[in-house]
C-alpha cells in the first residue's frame, strides 16, 4: 500500500490529523492498534480549548460538538469551602472552553473518516517503524493474520504515551524530561446532575478535588488521593463523603450522589521528549508530552501539535518546502512547553503536598490569595486555560 | 520618662513611624544602638516602590527625594544576552518606581526628627523590653553609663532581624517561616556611570546578575555567587569580568569599569515571624520578615509596616479604640506573604540552581518566554515591582 502519510494511532489526534490533510488534498493511512469499540469507548478528558473548538469547526466535525457542547465562560477556584469565580469570558476578551468529551470528539472523527472512505484500520497488531530517517519510511503491520506495508513519505506518531512511535527513534536522540507528583486522582463518573453548571476546583487541607461534568446529566468528579490507593477501598459513600467535605459549605451541599458507573485511579506526571521530530517521524500528541489533568491540557495540547503538523506537512506536499517540517519540533514544543509549566503550576496550587516546607505552603496560599485580589494575575491564568496561540512551523525552524 | 510609643531602631522603619506619629500629634522616643555616622553610612537598596516615594511625601521628607531620586519607568530583564524591557509605567496605568539610597531617605529622616527636636537616642546600649503583654510596658537602655526607662503605651519593633524586639517576646509565641537559598550576591559599589539608565536584570546560564545605580555617577552590581564566597577572592577586574559575560552583547560591552568603593556578600534568606503583635510589642520590617533582595522589596515591606501600624497607633491614642492594633498583624502579613512569594517567585526565576532537576529548570526557562510574550504576565510583574496597596488593620482584625 502507497500513502503520503502513515498516521500511527487512530485517537483525537490521529483522526484529527488525518481529517486536516485530507482537506488539504492529502492522502493518509490511519493504523489504530484497539477495535473501533475500544477507541470509542475510552473515557478521557472533555474540556476543549477555544482554539480546539475552533480547529474542530474548521476541520468540518463540529456540528454536534457546536449543539451538544457545554459553553462554559467561566469556572469556580473553591478555597477551603470559599467560592471564587473566573470569569474566562471577560478576562479574554469573549474566549470560552466547550465541554465536550473527548469519547464525542472521538466518535465525530471516526463518522467523518468513514464517510470519507479513507483507510483507517482497527486491530492493526505488531505495527513497527523503518527507515524513518530516511525519505521513503514504511511502516508494516499485522491485519487477521496478514502482513501488510505502508509505504509513505512522512509518519505522524500519534499513539500515545505507551506507542510504538517514540520507541522507535533510535537510543540517545531523544532527551526526555518528567516529573512524577506524590499523588493520583481518583475519579467518578455518574449519573447524575453536575452541583454546577461549570467547574469548581477545590483546594482543601485535606487535598483537590474537583467537580466536573460530561454533560447537564453525567457528573464527572475527582479526589487528591495517595499513589497507592486502591479503588476497591472506596465505596462510592466513601467517595461522596470525601468530596462533600473538599468542596465544603460552598457546593458540598447541593452536591446530587448516586451510583458510579466508573470509578479509577490515575497517576499525575509531567513527561516531555525532544525533539518532536527524528527523519520523516512526527510525534504529537500523548507520544512525546504527558501533562498532569489538573486544567485538562492533555487532548488540548495533542489537537495544537496536530494543527501545526498540518501545516508542515501540508508546506511539504503542497509547498514543496520543508521548511514546515524543519521548524515543527521547535514550534511545537515553544508551545509545549508553556503548557507544562500552567498545568505544573495549576496543580501545584491546588494540591496538597505532604512533604511540601511550611514556607513553601504559605507561599503558595499567598499565591492564590493574590489571585483572587489581581484582575492581571486572574487574566494570566484565562488566556492559559482557554489557550494560548499556536506556533506556525514555516517561522520557528 | 514618659512618652505614647517607644520605637525601637532608628533606621528607616523607626524614624519614618517617627514622623508619622509626630504629624499626627503623638509622642515618640526613638532609641537607636548604633551612632548616627553608622546609622548614615550604611549601604543598603535603593529601589522605592510607588507607594513608598508617596508615603515619604505625605510624611514631609519627599523635597530631596523628589529633586534628586531617579524616576524609572521600567526595568530590563536580560536573558543570556538579549535584553527585553518591563514598561512599569505603561503596564501599571502610570506607576514608576525611585532609585533613591536607603541611605539618603535615613538622612531625610533624621533631619527631620532633629528639626522638630523630638527623642531620638544614639547608641542606646543594653536596650531591654519590660511588660509588653501589658498596658504600660516600659523599655530601659543605658547612656554614657546611666541607665535610663521609657514608660509607655506601646513599643514599635523597628530594629531588624538580629534585634531585641523579637527576641523579647516569649517561648512559644512566635511561628518562624524560612528559606534559605543555595547562593549570595557579591556586589559592587563604584564611581563610574551606570551601564543603562535604569536597572537590568540578567538570567544567564552562569548566573543572576543586577545592574542597578544609586545616582548617575554611583553604579552598583551584584552577581550571584556560591554562599562560601570570599570577596579576596574577587579583584575588581575579576568580577567586572564575570558582569561583563552575564550581561553578554546586549549590555556587557557598554560597561564602564572603576575601582570599587564597596565590595561585599550577602546571602539570599526568605524569613517570617507571625504573629507581628504580642501584647503591646508590634514588630516592623525586618524584626519581623526577611525577603531575598530581588526586586528590592525589604525597605518597601518594611515603609509599608509603618504605614500601616502608623493608623492602628493613631486608631488607639486618637480614635480611643483597638481595632487597628487588634488588626495589625493581619493586615501587614496578608500583605508580607504576597510579597514574600513575589520575592521568592523573582528570585527563582532569575537564578541558577545547582540541584535543581532538568523538567523545572525547562519549566522555569518556559515561564520567562511566557511572561516576555504575555501582557496579563508583565502587568502581574509590574503590578508587584511597583508595590502592592496598603491594607487597613481596622477591616482586617
Amino acid at each position: 500500500m502507497r500513502t503520503q502519510v502513515a498516521i500511527i494511532g487512530g485517537g483525537p489526534a490521529g483522526l484529527l490529523l488525518g481529517q486536516l490533510l485530507h482537506l488539504a488534498g492529502i492522502e493518509t493511512v490511519i493504523l489504530e492498534r484497539q477495535s473501533r469499540d475500544h477507541v470509542e469507548g475510552r473515557i478521557r478528558a472533555g474540556v476543549l480549548e477555544q482554539g480546539t473548538v475552533d480547529l474542530l469547526v474548521e476541520a468540518g466535525v463540529g456540528s454536534r460538538l457546536k449543539a451538544e457542547g457545554l459553553v462554559h465562560t467561566g469556572f469556580d477556584i473553591c478555597i477551603d469551602g470559599a467560592r471564587h469565580r473566573i470569569d474566562l469570558e471577560h478576562l479574554t476578551g469573549g474566549k470560552t472552553v466547550t465541554v465536550y468529551g473527548q469519547t464525542e470528539v472521538t466518535k465525530d472523527l471516526i463518522a467523518a473518516r468513514l464517510a470519507q472512505d479513507a483507510p483507517l484500520v482497527f486491530e492493526a497488531a505488531n505495527v513497527a517503524l523503518h527507515d524513518i530517517d530516511t525519505d521513503r519510511p514504511r511502516v508494516t503491520y499485522e491485519k487477521d493474520g496478514v502482513t501488510h506495508t505502508v509505504e509513505c513519505a512522512a509518519i505522524a506518531g500519534c499513539d500515545g504515551f505507551h506507542g510504538v512511535s517514540r520507541k522507535s527513534i533510535p537510543e540517545g536522540v531523544l532527551r526526555t524530561y518528567e516529573r512524577v507528583y506524590p499523588f493520583g486522582w481518583l475519579g467518578i463518573l455518574a449519573d447524575v446532575p453536575p452541583v454546577s453548571h461549570e467547574l469548581i476546583y477545590a483546594t482543601h487541607p485535606v487535598g483537590f478535588a474537583l467537580a466536573s461534568m460530561r454533560s447537564e446529566t453525567r457528573s464527572r468528579y475527582y479526589i487528591q488521593c495517595p499513589l497507592e490507593t486502591d479503588v476497591a477501598d472506596w465505596p462510592d459513600e466513601r467517595l461522596w463523603e470525601a468530596l462533600k467535605t473538599r468542596f465544603g459549605e460552598a457546593a458540598g451541599q447541593a452536591m446530587r450522589t448516586g451510583p458510579s458507573i466508573e470509578k479509577s485511579v490515575a497517576p499525575l506526571r509531567s513527561f516531555v521528549a525532544e525533539p518532536m521530530r527524528h527523519g520523516r517521524l512526527f510525534l504529537a500528541g500523548d507520544a512525546a508530552h504527558i501533562v498532569p489533568p489538573t486544567g485538562a491540557k492533555g487532548l488540548n495540547l495533542a489537537a495544537a501539535d496536530v494543527r501545526i503538523l498540518s501545516w508542515a506537512l501540508i508546506d511539504l506536499f503542497k509547498g514543496g518546502s520543508t521548511a514546515g517540517i524543519d521548524g515543527y519540533s521547535a514550534a511545537c514544543l515553544a508551545r509545549v512547553w508553556k503548557v507544562q509549566r500552567f498545568s505544573w503550576w495549576f496543580s501545584t496550587q491546588l494540591h496538597r503536598f505532604d512533604n511540601e516546607p511550611e514556607f513553601e505552603r504559605r507561599v503558595h496560599r499567598a499565591e492564590l490569595e493574590y489571585l483572587m485580589e489581581s484582575e492581571s494575575a486572574q487574566k494570566t491564568l484565562a488566556e492559559n486555560y482557554v489557550g494560548l496561540p499556536f506556533v506556525d512551523p514555516r517561522t520557528a525552524a
